[in-house]
């Protein structure tokens, strides 16, 4: 069995002030795309892994765009569809010192909101690949998003692959009529790797959590099929400067990366789901520690680089993981 | 009675690609602002005249941005609401040769769209007020937007305003479920100066069109309030390179101004704003005539510069009605 | 009676080298408009305060421009003169690191300096006011300058308005025959809010300055009127890490902010500006501890924001001086 | 058999100065990418036809960079290999009116140049294509190249594919020890589709030409698979303005296209590639005078687009040939 | 004897807006360097002259950063002098299509404007020298820089050199209590080829003028030294389109050159000092129809390039002279 | 004797990525020159010395605008010559935070890699100079170049001039058969002042180092006309932060600067040539450990500036050193 890994989710175009503009001061924005599981997909892209990102997108020269984004960062777009539709905007303000960053989402009824993909053929989908990872934003979108995401569910695990899920409760969506205790325990009961921090608990698997340890316990009694669940933990000092370590339980017990100083950030969007594709990554190499280092590492490195995605070499993350050319001069 | 004008309608971001590059080649987008009254409105504040623009933006950053774009450019903002919603968008893709220029509008569901208007006092808007501008637009939006503007004119008519209305029939619009034939006659009859083709006068008016000016005479028949009707007549003899005339009918006969050929385009879009605002401001200033070449030249100019807006100064359109200075060096 | 606030002040056309170029390296700049007076004036105006600013620019299309500045930004501009003239200028090199920003002021025979503004209207220009703000920069430009502010101020203190005055002592100003103590203490007497530190004192006030406190007292009993006394502290550790507090004597005693760590400083021109914009508001609205808390965090909010104004909002400056959402990403 | 389309060949990056920018004057340069074969490759991909380019480019992240361009751009990446050596470059300053556009070639010694591509399976490389086309360029640029043209020629022929060559003959290349004559004829003799002018055809096919029909017959009979040659016609008024007709002769006669009057020139590098991609599809999905008339529009819309490659649609360019929608704004 | 030229005159720093923005649109402005004399040093320093530029800049940064921009085109700067006082600016705004370019000076109380020259060693200054060329904006700016000029010419005229003068007259300048008539004349009777049109002869040189050569004649009467009189015939279609020709009177007959249409204008700022290095350039090396030619084409080249400065080399010059290369892609 | 300096070596083309943005990402190149030498001649330049370089460029537009950055930037250019061949080049990604900056080389077979220099009259260029400066870098390109670096080395030591080197041993380089032993000694041989770090002393010098004072001992011995030796040392705590001191053995003891904390660092390319311009200023102008100290400092200052070149003056580099004026707004 290969290492193709397969994700799905809505991609949205990324409007970005420039420099350190306000909103009210750009009269230019820099475009880029980005999603949570497309971002996931592009960084094990780079790490050289097969992956295939199925997604929806206006059928007009925006999704075109948006497609050939996904193309020239190595995804296999095969399972992308061109429907009626919008695309999914979201403006965002860098923070810089002790000003935040600013989101604008504009992502209601977009194409993916209202894709059905009822032609998609899931066994081709999965063909050839060990893991599926998904979040909890796309079930939060609408009802079809939410019935197309348990489809693929249902089929990756009856193949066996290996699941992965970033819960990332987000108040803002679930706008549709259900609410995230409808819809997403049974979507989390086919997964294996689960990303969870406390509101996520409380809020979509129902866990009440003091300690952190104890919830993961609770978790696996109630959800079986997790192996692992794991967060970050993050400071921010400032919008120029976090501090940042992961965190990973592996059934037994909880294991903690480096802290990392981030200072002088550049973009933090993103810095999430380069922990994960790092942790995928760490957890099919690896073993768990030498994974949740790789995942922390790749996910300070993601700050450096402007845009949703985390365009690093496993090179380079092993790099700072052994505290090697950190910063230097290479020629 | 001053000469302060009034116009309502929504604007939209506007996000257009830098220099000749297509949607697909795009990473940065160029943003202003546009809106068909707005743009009329912005036209006359330059020429010197006081305006008012009524309409609705969304509550946040976005919304203020778009606000003190008009405020910028010189108009009264008293009367611009925040509200929840969403900010209407357009993409542009600016032709070259033969290449067509081509629009993505992403406008549906904005904040102006599910604006009441309720809260408006209309007699405060059009205190001190001569001229009300519309077009056509507005009532494709949505029953809502058609809802506000009859009251709009309705108040405006009571208080003896001249009314100005672009018909500007767009056929992607009136999605709402209503037809333009069911809205549009009523908003017409309160309407002195129309700006009306073919398209318009057939879907807008239910006037068949051999020959424009006895549509002219069929239109006053119909709609014995109308004073005046006007068009341009473009050719396109490629993106960069168009030929334009205006032609207006007075009531008696039809003017036509000069024709202009127009090479080496900057920005066609709201050359058409830059016509009815040099015609507006024409009519208020001097005669027939000399108001339609006002208009014309105002609507060349517009040509050469990037953005909706016309950014001229009254001179500078007389200059070019006049021959005088035409594409000299002015020390 | 309201709080609109009244300004007086010459601004300028800021260019600045884009990044972090030197003068000998940039071929372009970035244009904006600073000027001390004004740049308070546009932070009240984001606060939500009504404000009106009087200046004079030079009848042409930069002093346009600068004006539609102040409009874009929320001023009212009713009170801005266009005269014959130059615009005042001033270029910028950002400085980064250990190295040093550098300022080249071009402002002699300004418009604004050579504008004896005996049309104004006072009396309308302080209609329904209860602030007025000046500074120290006025009447050092030219004896016309000063002779308008003396007019302001007389009218402004007979209408019972609160008058602040930032005395903000230019050396390589007052080149116009008279010096500082002809001129500041007669412009000081109508002044209830002073911010000056050791070097205004002796200056502009005739006060030797062993201690800060002392002084005040001192002023006090020179300047009756006076009713607070303010300064911020600033630390140089280098271009991009300053460190700062605000410092407040209220006629009893000097009551100090938090000291603030300023890191990844983005542009620190207008931080004085900021913080006197944020003492007026927080005196407006609340008692002298919050006041002084305010200020110094609107200052520091200030360095992330390129160009003189600090465009924030009032909820941010309390988020950070009750640091909630420092840095974080708020989607 | 499907229509896939295989290219081969050489891929520069592209440094373009800015604007109207002379050499002299840069300190920026656009950066894209570009090569005769890979420019056909995309422009049909456009079309909607599979393509697949077989290249190398240096084992860096430049070479990289370069095959992320192809494979946004719609290619099959799968026969792009990474090796030791520089990437080709080529420096344009693009003219404008009377001042000619200049390349500056830097190709020497670049990794495709050194490539032997020994590891090709060409039988997987041709599987399920139907056309391959080539260049005169290939073969001049090293013994290595020439040679790898040759197997994959051989290959294709015994495929059964339709081979198009476009002689391209560049005196500055042909460097390396052997002459065109040399090692062209034998190319050619596998090709049924050339694209050849009187240059081409004296240097690169040994005929000399004095009327060009003439010399196509001769062809024919020195190279008994041509079923087409083709060539354009291009007056250049200047930089800005260029006159462009299409010419096919199809065996029997000599085709010709409309004439058109091209002004407000974009960028007119890769305009042939554009039309032998034209003619490729028109071939394949239309009669000789529509793909030749597909062709020449085709060619036309490249000049509005920055870039070698022509990012247009089958439909954008019929609408051109049936003069429809020539320089509109399309809503 | 050598064949270096030396000119003299101040040198503005010029910001322009970018690509066709409006100064009202214009947040950023590109800056570069220009003066009518420095222009055509610069030309000529192209074409492979020696030339060297007499000057005062202000002692600060701006000054620097303007000298080196002589410097990086090669001028020599040994007679550059720092002086206090500020740089001379003018704003720009490119004009398109019908809309006119605009400038708007801010030159008055330069460092050139107060620099009296005292410590210029002018026999240094002219050592090895052929050729001194100055403008009549130069004894427009102050009576020390017509003193200047004056001491200059007469030392130039002492060692022989060959003198070329611009009249140049520029109504807005001449504000220091002299007019042209009190100062130009003198100056004129040191000089041998003179720049002259209409307005030129009846302001600066006393000469009414009903037909061009009648007034040559007439000139050549009242100032013996004159052997050419030169200007060019510009006929302004529209900003973007001009035509062009160059006329030479030769002391005997009137020669004209070929007729030029110029459209799709890049930058016309500069136009007639690029006629002027052509015609010095011509007058050195070829006969006077030859010279003509070149001047003419010269300007034409310019008007394609951005900036004041004529960037082209002898060849190009004479390609276009021989209509070679017109608007090619040479590589 | 004057203090001019003299320099050899090759320039290179940079092309760097702007802002943050990975090779991967970037679209735009910011291109500026940057060499070893030329950095060390530059920055003595903007100290204000008289400095020449020798170089060789391609004989075409890219050359032209290489030699026009070294005038530019103050350098005389008499002895740069034009050549057949390429120019060098290096693309530089700077890196941000933890991710390290990454340089891709691509340099071999230039025009100066094949110039051998034999009409150079070196007694010309050494005239008036007091001091040579060459790198590790020339002789490793290519045997023209050690060549020529050798009769260079042997005609300024005739001279008297004083002679410094920067070892700068380089892995990469040293391709044409020779290796650094075969070469470097002789020319070593020449030399007063020696930049070594422990890699140079053991692949350039043979010298074996346990303890750094100890080697420069045993380098003094073994090529006797060392004078200096010096170094600095860098610790890199992320790329945007590192610490930097300087080391001077003055044949008798080890000096040590102050210990600069670099944060916020925007480009620290040319660090080094910083230090040694530096050096060289101090070494000719003041005491040894004032002279370090002033290098340090140049240094610290070099990495706020973009670009290759240190442009800070003297009086900048004391501030520093004296802790003057470090961070702030100067105006």
């Amino acid at each position: 069995m290969g290492k193709k890994i397969i994700t799905i989710g809505e991609i949205m175009m990324r409007m970005n002030t420039p420099e350190h503009l306000r909103f009210s001061q750009a009269d230019t924005y820099h475009v880029t795309y980005g999603g949570a599981e497309a971002n996931v997909a592009i960084s094990l892209a780079q790490f050289g892994l097969e992956t295939s990102h199925v997604t929806a997108f206006p059928d007009n020269d925006l999704g075109t765009k948006a497609s050939s984004y996904l193309r020239q960062n190595g995804l296999d777009t095969q399972f992308v569809y061109f429907r009626e539709g919008r695309m999914g905007l979201y403006f965002l303000e860098n923070g810089s010192m002790q000003r935040a960053s600013r989101i604008i989402y504009d992502r209601f009824d977009s194409a993916f909101a209202n894709f059905d993909g009822n032609e998609i053929d899931w066994d081709l989908v999965f063909e050839g690949a060990s893991w599926f990872h998904w979040t909890g934003i796309t079930p939060a979108i609408s009802q079809k998003a939410a019935d197309l995401l348990l489809k693929a569910l249902k089929v990756a695990s009856s193949k066996g692959l290996t699941i992965s899920a970033d819960i990332n409760y987000r108040r803002n969506l679930w706008q549709y009529g259900k609410g995230p205790l409808d819809i997403m325990p049974e979507l989390i009961r086919y997964s294996h790797v689960i990303v969870a921090g406390s509101s996520d608990f409380e809020n979509c698997m129902d866990i009440k959590v003091n300690d952190w340890a104890d919830a993961c316990f609770q978790a696996k009694s109630d959800f079986p099929n997790i192996r692992y669940i794991t967060k970050t933990k993050r400071e921010s000092i400032s919008a120029s400067h976090n501090r940042l370590k992961g965190i990973l339980w592996n059934g037994k017990e909880v294991l903690k990366s480096k802290t990392y100083e981030i200072t002088h950030i550049v973009d933090r969007v993103g810095g999430g789901d380069a922990f994960i594709a790092g942790l995928i990554y760490g957890l099919l190499h690896t073993d768990d520690q030498v994974a949740l280092e790789f995942a922390t590492a790749a996910s300070v490195l993601k700050h450096s680089i402007p845009g949703d995605a985390n365009l690093v070499k496993v090179e380079e993350v092993f790099d700072l993981v052994h505290d090697k050319n950190v910063g230097k001069l290479l020629r």
